[in-house]
This record gives structure tokens, C-alpha cells and sequence, in this order.
């Protein structure tokens, strides 16, 4: 049985305050649940007769079985499905280790995303294309908020986010790694020779990257449409746009 | 001033129900409402004053000055943004004529997809990649609900989509044309010499493909992760992999 205090500190979970002063979030679902599970630290674990039935060996710290009328009552999702976690974030990796990280491997920067599906659609593209470490703006949504969460579809176990101030972590990772963007100007990415490092920077859906970002951008991107030049959208979505991007930098590596 | 029967009737639109009966669509905002305005007969449009003062020439039957408050009642938005209208949806094209598109060109099909914001993000892609005609079964979200027409951008304006049987389709498009779908033991995406003309076709969120249509399926592509073999998430979100698959169509195309 679930008790008005844990009903109440499962809820919370869902505001950014509560999560960043516990140093929690919360998963939901057999799929995401699972996928975490080995991974991050789990605090308690809500899950219905069926479920625990079907996984007897759960590593939480305390697990509640609950009805499916409590499980509606604490889940954020709109179809809750059997299982509810609280989990511990990882803690933040120094600063001084973003620049190393960023002058070894192929990294993302997502500055000002807003939507929470799109940052959570966009790191399980990372996880997809075996992109590690993903640097997020302040003001891009929040990785570990509930709907973030369930769009990464787990991916949070495999792909590290940072939180950081991006034109501070670009200058101190060197005038010389490749700062990618993709706007309206830019070279053709299927032409473009690109690179096997660097930072493929997205910006926010309405207004794309931040001009203190974009000043530090030294190779400009443009997914071309087809037929080239015909009358279409204006741009792609933010999610979309990351998968074609960093899909061709993945095909020209392999 | 926004009656109580128009008010009503504008509310009865996020109905599939009354779109149907009806033939019409709700659309929001000074993005996609621009971009309809000039394909769709508009018999509607309801705007704030700031809107109508910077658009003096707007083709609608009927306008509307409205409130902000009354723009928030009749607005499906969480955030209402100036206008809203309602347009004719096109007329079904004849069945007879899909097998004749379909042999043509490069198409897409959508076999039970199921949340409207994937189905728009898809027809944005499909209008980006320069692919006019989307074939959706007949259990896939539809076209002209309100998120789905959000979703779009506009897309609608220039992607025609036919909601049909797609098993009797491709019968009827004849055993000559590809049909692809991407599945988990499929060819890889980038060694397969795919085609220029031919069916793509997307499946459902959580079940992919269903039965009947993957019987008819002749070319499974695999998108492949990086690097090759790297335990990652099991799958893509749909639109994503669309956006992947009908991207490396067209990038073999240039």
C-alpha cells in the first residue's frame, strides 16, 4: 500500500525543484524501469501484483506493491503501466573533465531545447548512434523530468548528460575542435567532409541556436532538402534534424 | 465576438467524429495557418486583434475578431497563439488512382501509426524529402486531428494523404513494386541499393509492421547503430526512423 507520504514525495518528483534538491527522478514502465534498473541506484520501486510477480528479484532499496488505482494516482503518464521508480541521478562530472571529453569523441550540445520529448527522442538517437556524452544548456529541458525519461526509452543508462554553460565548455576545449550547427546557411552535409570528433551543437525549436553559441560555430551544416530548392517546410523538427545529422556523420565512420 | 454555437462547433472539431461528418479541419497559429491559408478553402478564421491588423487581406469566408480569453476557450493549444481557422479537408482522392502514385514515385505508408505528433513530425519529414503522397491505414492517427496538424508545420499544404487499405494497395500496385520496411533482421540501410520509386512503409509505435502488411513486404532495410553490434535501445522512435530511412533514399537520389 502506498501512504499519503510517499504519494506525495512520488508527485513531487515531477517539479525540477524537487528532483534537483533530492537528487532523484522517477521512471515509469516495464521497459524504461528495466533498462535503468541495472544502471542507476533505485530508492523504491511501486509496482503492481503482476509485476512483481513477473520480476522476483528486483535491486531497489524498498519495493511497494500497489493497485493499479495507486498506480494511477502516482504515475505521470496518462496509460500508467504496472511499475513506478525512483531512481538517484548520476553525479555531475566535474567541469574540468567536459573540455577532455569533448576533444576525444563525437559529443552533442543541445542549446535551449524546450520540449522534454524532443530532448529525450534526441538522446535516445544518441544512444542509437553511440554519441556518450550529451552537453545541455541550462535552459533546455531537463533530462531527468518525466516525460523527458520516457522518451529516451532508457537510453539514460547508456548516454551521459551534462549540464553546463556551452559557450564556457567550448572555449575551453580549444579553438581547434570542429563546433558543428545546422542553419539555413551552411554547407551541404552530404558534401561536407565533417570529422570524427567534435560537437554537433541543435538549438531551440522556434529559434535555433543562441548567438553566443553560434558565434563559437566554425562549421556550419545545412541538411538539404529534395527535390533541392523546392518549396517545403521551413525546417525540420529539432529531433529529426539530430538524427540526420548525426546519422551521416556515423555512416561516413564506418 | 465568439458565439456560443460557433464556440461549440469550433470545440467539436477535435472530434474525428465531427471532422468527419463535417470535412473539416482546426488549424493554430500564424505559422500553420499561413501556410494553409493559400491551398485549403478556408470557411473560418478567428484572430486577435494584433493579427488581423498585420494580415488585412485574409482569403476566409468568414472572420472573426476574437479575445485572448476567447482565443484560450477555443483554442486544443496549451499556449493559443493568435489565430485559429477552420479549413475544408481535401477531397478523397479514388482509390483506383493510389496503384497509378504509388508505381510512379517514392511514397510512404503509415501501417497503425498511433500518436498524432509522430504522424505530423512524418508528414513534415515527408514534405522535406520531397515525398507527396503518404498512404495511412485506416488505424493510424489521423491526419487532421488538432496535435497532428500542429505537428505538421504546414506539411499538410503540400503532402497529400490518402487514408486506405494498405494490404489491397500494394495487391493492386502489383508484385513488381519494392516495398520496404525496416525490421531487425533487415539488409543494412546503406549497403542496400534501394530505389527511386516504391513504398516505404512505417508500422506502429510498439509493434511495428502489422502481419498482413509485412507479408507483402519485398525489401527489409535495417537502420544500423554505431558502432556496429554496441548494445544500445532495441529501436528508434518511428518518426526518426523515417526520418533516416527516407533521408538516405533521397541522399543516394542527389
Amino acid at each position: 500500500m502506498l501512504s499519503k507520504n510517499k504519494l506525495k514525495f512520488l508527485r513531487q518528483l515531477a517539479l525540477k525543484k524537487h528532483r534537483d534538491a533530492e537528487g532523484l527522478f522517477l521512471a515509469e514502465g516495464p521497459k524504461v524501469v528495466g533498462d535503468l534498473l541495472p544502471h542507476f541506484a533505485c530508492l523504491l520501486l511501486c509496482a503492481t501484483t503482476d509485476y512483481l510477480a513477473a520480476h522476483p528479484h528486483l535491486s531497489a532499496n524498498e519495493v511497494i506493491e500497489i493497485t493499479e488505482r495507486e498506480l494511477q494516482q502516482a504515475s505521470q503518464l496518462k496509460t500508467p503501466r504496472q511499475v513506478l521508480a525512483v531512481f538517484r541521478q548520476p553525479a555531475p562530472l566535474p567541469e574540468a573533465e567536459h573540455p577532455i571529453i569533448l576533444r576525444q569523441r563525437l559529443c552533442l550540445a543541445l542549446d535551449g531545447v524546450q520540449d522534454p520529448g524532443n530532448v529525450g527522442t534526441i538522446l535516445r538517437i544518441a544512444d542509437w548512434m553511440g554519441i556518450d556524452h550529451v552537453f545541455c544548456s541550462p535552459d533546455t529541458a531537463d533530462a531527468f523530468a518525466p516525460k523527458t525519461v520516457q522518451a529516451t526509452m532508457g537510453a539514460l543508462a547508456r548516454v551521459a548528460v551534462h549540464t553546463t554553460d556551452l559557450p564556457t565548455l567550448i572555449d575551453h576545449a580549444g579553438a581547434e575542435i570542429p563546433v558543428f550547427a545546422t542553419t539555413l546557411d551552411g554547407d551541404d552535409l552530404y558534401a561536407d567532409p565533417l570529422s570524427t570528433t567534435g560537437l554537433i551543437v541543435m538549438g531551440n525549436e522556434g529559434n535555433g541556436v543562441s548567438a553566443e553559441v553560434l558565434r563559437r560555430v566554425n562549421r556550419r551544416l545545412y541538411i538539404p532538402n529534395f527535390p533541392s530548392g523546392r518549396a517545403t517546410s521551413e525546417s525540420l523538427n529539432v529531433a529529426i534534424a539530430t538524427a540526420l545529422t548525426c546519422g551521416e556523420f556515423r555512416r561516413r565512420q564506418r
